[in-house]
């Protein structure tokens, strides 16, 4: 339930060639040293998506909050019922047509729902490597997550952000995004497992038999 | 993305019996006039779906912002992939075991998902008809979504609630909820289907062709 775009209010979009309708977006940086694509998570990715969810706790100070493993990203992006979707981000060296593709960064996202409008898209995190920032890359992905939307036919884009983050927040108002804690006052709440599990057992009590 | 919950602080715990291992949870008020259960969304329900998501934008003065249909609520939340979840709540006159059941209220549900925990539960909305508030109905609702939680191995289950809602804020607190926009500051922020499409289309002047 976190956005991290702290670099997003740099991004050059003047710099990016973007083919949205691949099934490997390929993106060309006129100006900087790499060309880089984006496309969908693999489950070899799997590990590769741990380190970078731990590279960002770490560098947000709360490394010992990630309690993810290979294994549940594995068992849940994946299959009939994905329970998440994510984009990886990677950049090669121009000069290299045929050397390796390095990741760089990912988006994860989710269908959520609104009874007032329907289908809508949730952009659960959004993470760009630190020396890869500034390039155009997260707003790219952030792009790519609106357009599986719009072709989903999802009536909005949702996500959080921390109310410091002034430059994120000024690259979505620029877009017209709408605080919706600020302007109407919603606050998010949530229970975690220990309390989640304990309130799912308030009436066990009292369970009837048969039904 | 509401979650209204305002007479849940005037629940009667004390009075409820709930099987929650039946698909249909059948509850009894045993002070109350009728008994209630607990069912999953029908196809044949959605007509009254959207009467009772139209109630309560009326009864929140937003009549006008329900742009939801009984046909897309079908469309959506059936089949092999819905992008929903909806517990439909019942009562019945307790001295006529033959009477028909009626609709009293909905909990709408889904899955979502965390970089550093994985699978969560979202109430994306809680609505009991005002007359049958204050029976425990709401608590029984929002209890059932967190028993699926926990059988689906959620880790947290998530909600947004209006700050000027201090009963049901106070309700949350009773059970270890934390307001995560009070203490770590996160904004909930939301694009609208215009400015989503508009955002999707930004680099659509540069597309290369290939990739």
């Amino acid at each position: 339930m976190r956005c991290r775009l702290a670099k997003l209010f740099t991004l050059h979009f003047s710099t990016l060639v973007v083919t949205p309708t691949c099934s490997i977006t390929r993106c060309k940086l006129e100006a900087a040293m790499s060309d880089f694509r984006i496309r969908d998570l693999q489950p070899e990715d799997c590990r590769e998506l741990v380190n970078m969810i731990k590279e960002l706790a770490e560098f947000e100070g709360l490394p010992e909050q990630v309690k993810i493993t290979e294994e549940t990203l594995r068992r849940d992006g994946f299959g009939d019922h994905p329970f998440y979707h994510c984009l990886i981000a990677e950049v090669r060296n121009k000069d290299s047509q045929d050397g390796p593709w390095l990741t760089v960064g990912y988006a994860m996202y989710f269908y959520s729902y609104g009874t007032w409008v329907g289908r809508m898209i949730y952009l659960e995190d959004l993470y760009i490597k630190p020396q890869y920032r500034g390039k155009g890359i997260g707003t790219s992905m952030m792009t790519k997550v609106a357009q599986i939307g719009v072709e989903n036919e999802c009536q909005r884009m949702q996500w959080v952000v921390l109310n410091w983050n002034q430059g994120a927040i000024d690259f979505y108002k620029k877009h017209d995004s709408i605080d919706l804690t600020s302007d109407e006052k919603w606050h998010l709440f949530r229970m975690e497992r220990e309390e989640l599990r304990k309130f799912a057992t308030l009436h066990d009590q009292t369970v009837i038999k048969g039904c």
